[in-house]
């Protein structure tokens, strides 16, 4: 049975955006975030799978960073964590790790860490600075500046940390470990998120907003979301015990899925055009997965890009 | 020859805050930063050791960092790289490395890391937020707080990709790497650099800096700049292959070290009972090198603690 699971209000959701969430105390003047306009169609199989592994990643999480004290520390991380809206790199990781026929808790780690990085970029982004201070003002600041900048700071190098900590020397796998510590370090460095996020202010800040053409929109896309989602699914595949051709096809399959994503939700998405561009993104992603037809759960990993487009 | 090396002031020296560097073209009138008034008084041979380090990790950091295409990204993560002053800290992982019989080498990039997670912090604590608009005013900005903040994220990564990225599976150290990566996480996370930012920032802020006492130097100056060291040191002799009782002899050393400096360069340098404090660490410090008697270069080592104070 088709149906329409909400990007981001979906009631188990991993980090919806939950008015009980002590973030988000009471609906605010300020916090006018609107929920997302683009939905996944696809069959009860495929929501069933998504559900569990982003259920498993909502609990990994929520063991590795419990409210403990000091707590002026951990409680903004913990919020601002599960706050963070979530993206689909993390339980593509997952779901990657699978497919090459590896186990889901060799990608937990990873898959938490990607959420970590992607929730502390976001949280920056949304930082009131001198020579931005009203730049993002849909967003709810559940904290004074200060402190979701040091959180943002302090969520970064905890993310490698659960990548590493739990690895002994007894283990066979350090190599793959530390491979999947530089595709998150690319993916969410200089060249990588940051950069989009150096794009997208330049672009904005354009006079008129000359420079936000359909290339810059892809660029930026491709920069943002495109990499993390990448990244998340070639470091699924690393840890599952993938090829290295099937580490790359899931990592353009990544790279196509993360685009898709970020044209529809964020900067382009009143953009003309928009539907050719996810067209084309859409059937590249799908050929990536031709080499996988027939394995395990490949019809769930393709339903990402089932996507249906409302309001646009 | 007992000699007085300015900490921020050597000619050659790592780091220094240099008119010519592009970061500081010219004396601003909001730029009003001091040398520090701390020098080390040790003999020319310890000068020789601790200055051939600082080049080599200078070197280290020059070949990583080169300001390269996109320059947008680049040049400033090479200015505020250089531009930050710097700490001990990487030079005694190299240190402690060659102590306990490492090669110089094996360390080089994880001194160069430290000193990147700590050019973050530095460029993150002093940037202008919508609540502290002029925290730190003595500090010349050469980029916009946008570019300073995304630089400052694009940093941190950087450290660790330079960590993990030459590390092949044919390597037999990369348990080593791995336990290196997290005691750096930790150093620098919400528990290490980001925890002592948080408690600097509230005791500053408090009613006539009321909770600015002794205790609070002590533990903002631990947090701060003490773990720091405790973690360049303990990462060199891990590097290196010392004993556990090696690594944590030395990481207490460093401790100790990076505390002496935090207290005489940082928040307590005006506070009674100044002399007192940094003469009980120094004792300390010098405790935790009994054991290394002997060994080469020890003597150098212990030189770090030999400080003069002027101006306090």
């Amino acid at each position: 049975m088709a149906r329409a699971l909400s990007h981001y209000n979906g009631k188990s959701s991993f980090l919806s955006l939950s008015r009980s969430n002590p973030c988000h105390p009471s609906p605010s003047p300020f916090f006018t975030f609107k929920p997302m306009m683009v939905t996944m169609a696809h069959n009860s199989q495929s929501s069933s799978y998504w559900a569990s592994i982003e259920e498993e990643i909502e609990d990994h999480l929520k063991q590795a960073i419990p409210v403990r004290p000091p707590t002026a520390v951990f409680e903004p991380m913990n919020c601002l964590v599960f706050a963070a809206p979530k993206t689909k790199a993390p339980a593509l990781c997952v779901a990657s790790c699978e497919l090459v026929g590896g186990r889901r808790a060799e990608a937990m780690d990873a898959a938490s860490a990607l959420h970590l990085m992607h929730s502390a970029a976001y949280t920056h982004e949304n930082l009131p600075l001198t020579d931005r201070p009203d730049a993002k003002p849909m967003i709810h600041h559940a904290y004074n500046p200060n402190i979701e900048l040091l959180t943002g700071d302090g969520i970064v190098p905890f993310g490698f940390e659960l990548l590493a900590r739990d690895v002994g020397p007894a283990q066979n796998n350090l190599d793959q470990v530390l491979r999947v510590i530089v595709e998150i370090t690319r993916a969410i460095g200089s060249r990588g998120i940051v950069h989009g996020q150096y794009n997208e202010i330049q672009g904005t800040q354009s006079d008129d907003g000359e420079l936000c053409n359909d290339e810059w929109i892809e660029y930026v896309c491709k920069k943002k979301e495109g990499e993390l989602h990448a990244c998340g699914a070639a470091c699924g595949a690393i840890l599952g015990g993938g090829s290295e051709d099937e580490i790359e096809g899931l990592r353009k399959y990544g790279l196509y899925v993360g685009m898709i994503y970020g044209i529809l939700n964020g900067v382009g998405r009143k953009e003309k055009g928009l539907v050719e561009v996810v067209e084309k993104l859409r059937a590249l992603a799908l050929e990536e997965l031709e080499s996988f037809k027939g394995s395990s759960n490949v019809e769930s990993i393709s339903s990402l890009v089932e996507v249906n487009i409302f309001n646009v």
